[in-house]
């Protein structure tokens, strides 16, 4: 069933009579994006909230350099999008590029107010999710600061253990803040121990 | 009255009635954190979250090296705490010090838990206040990968306008991530414009 990954996401946090359900996927809009289409590109006004069904995007900013700095990458049951947007309407200033051919649902602004009037659960549905994607930031934030190069590459094989052999080596480095070059070097330095 | 702060706090999100304005503020216990004392410290598991009533907290790490890393200054009409500990039971990493005399209202996990079962309208508070707080570390991350110290110094400056002759050099500095040193040639080199 095309919404069954998505209700159990939601079935973490709360739980829907099968109403409840179809009203809720009533409001979804489902959408594929190619392999390396985009997404989102900066200056866009985001106006919809990405699960992920199947595949995997990469969400990354490119700095007045020209260096590509990766985000987070976003694969299947995660959610994805920039919430900045979503709820300011300013401008992106994300890209969200598909690495593979990818299956999203998407909700949008108008839907997502529906919802919560509707089945005003969903106000503890999302308030769980922000306080977890919260602490995953902060301590992502923490991370860049005062964590080494090396505890980064490991914190990222045990956050993202499906996409060693998914993503490049160069937006693996991008992602934990270092050159290609470098994280190649870690990588032999850490397999001769 | 000594509510008035956070309820109007509260009232930006959702609308309480009296009595359940004083079922709430039943659930919070008030206290005063001398200046230089700690509200937290490394170890320990984090059993409430803080309001800030009056005064000013620096939340902070310190690294193997013994360096101190600022993640955020805690004032009035702001929460703080360490969601990661609160939610995980985990001990926290996280220092938090009064710079000043502080006046704090706080609100335990068992307190927080007969809040939502009783006023179910509390998760969309959180819900939006996490929404809200995930907007502003995630720039936060950003910025720290992507943007120069003498920006990073500027947001600071509007973040906190009251801040800046409360706080030490030493402090900001920290939380922007440069030696006091660079900050005085960034100020100078900007007063000079």
């Amino acid at each position: 069933m095309e919404y069954e990954l998505i209700l159990k996401n939601i079935s973490r946090f709360i739980d829907l009579n099968p109403e409840e359900e179809n009203f809720y996927t009533s409001l979804l809009v489902k959408r594929i994006i190619g392999k390396k289409d985009f997404l989102m590109r900066p200056g866009e006004i985001i106006k919809n909230e990405y699960f992920i069904v199947k595949g995997c995007l990469k969400v990354y900013t490119i700095d007045s350099k020209g260096v590509e700095h990766i985000s987070m990458f976003a694969i299947s049951d995660w959610w994805t999008g920039d919430l900045s947007s979503f709820l300011t309407e300013q401008p992106t200033k994300y890209y969200i590029q598909a690495l593979e051919e990818t299956e999203i649902l998407q909700l949008s602004k108008e839907n997502s107010e529906v919802l919560f009037e509707k089945i005003p659960k969903f106000e503890r549905f999302y308030r769980i999710l922000y306080q977890r994607s919260l602490i995953s930031y902060i301590n992502r934030s923490d991370q860049n600061i005062s964590v080494s190069a090396e505890d980064r590459y490991l914190y990222f094989t045990q956050k993202y253990p499906s996409l060693l052999n998914r993503v490049s080596q160069k937006d693996i480095a991008s992602y934990i803040g270092v050159t290609p070059e470098f994280l190649s070097l870690l990588r032999k330095k850490m397999s001769t121990r």
